[in-house]
C-alpha cells in the first residue's frame, strides 16, 4: 500500500509531517510513502529514505489561499500533486494537514467521487465517555459542504455504515439522524422526508432522530447530518470541551486547594481526561465517497498524530471500504434513482 | 408588575414552582402573581397567598401532547388560561416550565407577535468563561422554528441586540452571525445573503461570522443563527458540559488519587465549575418577539430556579424591551420591507 503525502500543509510542516511520516514508515513494515514538497525543505529533514520517495513540489497552498482557484491553479503544490498520483494509480490514498478547503477540492476535483454518490462527506471520529461497549462514534458530514439536499444525508447514511464497519469494526452500526428531538415527526421537511427514506432502507441499521445532547453518551455508532450543522456541532462540541478543562485548570490554580497541591495531584486525572477527548488519537477526518481515501488532520497536527492517521489509512484501505461502497452503489442504482426522485 | 405562571408544568410541578414563586415574592415586592393550575393541587401547597392569587385552571397539558393542538384544545389548561391573561392585558409576563411546544405555541397563537416581528426567537443566556469583561451572551433562535428563512435571521438580530441591552447591560451589544468559518464568505448562500444585510445595518454593532467553538469564549454578546442549528449547537454545548464533568469525577473516583482525598479537596472547585457552567443561574429561555415576555425553563426546574426566572422577567419588564421592539419595527417598516424583498 502506497500513501501521498502533502509534506507542506500545517502549522508545523513541513518538520512534524516528515517525523510523523517516519515514525509511521517504522510502526508499519507493510506502507510506503511519496512524499510531495519543496525539495530544499524537506530532503534535509529526512532522516531514512527507505521506503519513502520525496517528489519534489515547488509550490505550496497556503491556509489562507482560496482553495478551488489554488487547486486549479497551483499545479505544482504539493496537494495537487499528491490528489493527482492518487488519481493516476501511483499511490492508494491521499494525507495532509494543509488547508482544508483546498484538500477537499483536490479529493473531489482530482481523485474523483464514487460512481453514484452525488456528495462527499466528511467524517470524524469523536469519543464515547464513559459507556462500556462503546468508545467512539462516527459524525458526517461535518463540513464538505454547506448547502446540502436530502439525498445526501440518505447517501451519507450508507457511507457512514461502511465506514463505521471497517474502522470500528461494528458489524451492524446503529445509524442515527442529528435532529432537534428523538420523535420521529422532529425537524423541517427536509428532516422528516429523510427519516422516513432512511427508515424504509433495508440494509441499514436506523435507529431515528438524536439529540446533540446525547452523542458523547454513544446515542448512535453512526451519526448524519448536513454540513452546516455538523460543521456546527462538531466546534460546539471542541470547543466546550477546550473550555471546560481550562475552565478546571483555572479553578485549581486559583482555588483554596494550595495550588500546587492540587495540580500535582491531578495531573493524572487530566492527563486521562484529555486523552479521552482528544479524537486525533482517531486519526484524520475522511472525505469519504471518494473513488480513494483523502484525510484531513488538523492545521495544528504534530508527529504522533500524523503516525496515528496514517495507521488509521492503513485500516482503510485494508478493509476495502471504497471498494464496497462501489460496489454497493453499482448494485442501487435504482434504488438510488428513486430515493432521489422521492426526496426532490 | 404582574406575571402570569403555569403552576402545572415541569417534572416537579406543582409543588417545586409554588415554592419557587414565593421565594420570589418574598424577594422581589414589587411583583404580583397570578398562579394557573388544578386548585386541589395547588391550593394546599401555597403557604401564605400575599400577592398571590390562585386562579383554577382544570386541564393540564402534559409533556407528551402534540403542542399545537393541545393549545387549540386544553381551553382551560393552565398554559392557555396564563397565556389569554397576557394577552387581555391582566398580567404582563407569561411563565412556565411546561411542554416547550405548547409554551411556544401559548406565546405566538395567544400573546402574538409584534407587529412586523415575523417569527418570535427562542432566546437562551450560556456563560462566558474566564473572560474578564464578560460573563455571559445570548443566542436565538435555539428552537422556535425548525425551518428559519434569512430574514428572521435577520430580524434575531434586532430582538437580540435589545435584549442584551435590557438584560446584560452592554451599550452597544457585539452581534455575530453563527456560521462555519469567520470569513466574509462563508457559509451557504442564505448565510452569505445575511452577512450582507446585517453589514448593511447602521444601527447595528454587527461583528461578522462566529464559529460554535468560540462560542464559550466570548465570541460575540449576542449570536444569531436559524432554529435548527442554534438547537444542534445548545445542546452540544450542554451535552458535553455534563459528559466532561462526569468523566472527570468518574476518573477522579477510579484513579490512583484515592478517592474520598481527591474528592473532598475537589469539591469547591467542582462546586464552581458546575455553577459557572449552569445557565439556570440566568433564568430560563425568552421567546422574543411576542407582546409581552414569554419564559419558558427546563422541565427539570426547582424552585430556587424558578426564583431567578422570576427575577430576570422582572428585569425585562422594567426596562420595556418589548416596547423597545415595538417602536423599533414600527419605526422600521420600510427599511424591513426592503430587507425582506432582498433577501427573497
Amino acid at each position: 500500500m502506497k500513501i501521498a503525502v502533502d509534506a507542506m500543509g500545517g502549522d508545523y510542516a513541513p518538520d512534524e509531517i516528515v517525523k510523523g511520516i517516519e515514525l509511521a514508515r517504522d510502526a508499519y513494515p507493510d506502507l510506503e510513502f511519496l512524499l510531495y514538497g519543496q525539495e530544499e525543505k524537506v530532503a534535509p529533514l529526512l532522516q531514512d529514505k527507505t521506503r519513502i520517495t520525496l517528489v519534489p513540489a515547488p509550490e505550496v497552498i497556503a491556509m489562507e489561499d482560496e482553495p478551488v482557484r489554488a487547486v486549479r491553479r497551483k499545479k505544482q503544490s504539493s496537494i495537487v500533486l499528491a490528489a493527482t498520483a492518487v488519481r493516476e494509480g501511483e499511490a492508494d490514498a491521499f494525507f495532509s494537514a494543509g488547508n482544508t478547503g483546498a484538500v477537499l477540492a483536490a479529493g473531489l476535483l482530482i481523485v474523483g467521487r464514487i460512481k453514484g454518490i452525488e456528495r462527499p462527506g466528511l467524517t470524524t471520529t469523536l469519543p464515547v465517555l464513559r459507556k462500556p461497549d462503546q468508545s467512539s462514534f462516527v459524525m458526517l458530514d461535518v463540513g464538505a459542504n454547506a448547502d446540502t439536499k436530502p439525498f445526501n444525508v440518505v447517501q451519507y447514511a450508507v457511507m457512514g455504515q461502511y465506514y463505521a464497519q471497517s474502522v470500528m469494526h461494528v458489524a451492524k452500526p446503529r445509524v442515527g439522524l442529528l435532529n432537534n428531538g428523538t420523535e420521529a415527526d422532529k425537524g423541517d421537511m427536509a428532516h422528516r422526508a429523510i427519516y422516513e427514506a432512511l427508515s424504509g432502507m433495508d440494509d441499514l441499521n436506523f435507529v431515528g432522530n438524536v439529540e446533540s445532547r446525547e452523542l458523547l453518551n454513544g446515542a448512535a455508532d453512526v451519526v448524519v447530518t448536513d454540513g452546516f450543522t455538523g460543521n456546527a456541532t462538531l466546534k460546539a462540541i471542541e470547543g466546550t470541551a477546550l473550555s471546560m478543562l481550562k475552565l478546571i485548570k483555572g479553578e485549581i490554580m486559583s482555588g483554596g486547594l494550595g495550588g500546587k497541591l492540587g495540580a500535582g495531584l491531578l495531573k493524572p486525572v487530566f492527563k486521562n481526561v484529555q486523552s479521552a477527548m482528544d479524537y486525533s488519537q482517531y486519526g484524520g477526518a475522511v472525505l469519504l465517497g471518494l473513488k480513494a481515501p483523502v484525510v484531513k488532520t488538523h492545521g495544528s497536527t504534530k508527529a504522533p498524530t500524523v503516525k496515528n492517521t496514517i495507521g488509521q489509512i492503513r485500516e482503510l484501505l485494508a478493509s476495502h471500504s471504497a471498494d464496497q461502497l462501489v460496489t454497493y452503489f453499482a448494485d442501487h442504482t435504482e434504488q438510488m434513482a428513486a430515493l432521489k426522485e422521492s426526496l426532490k
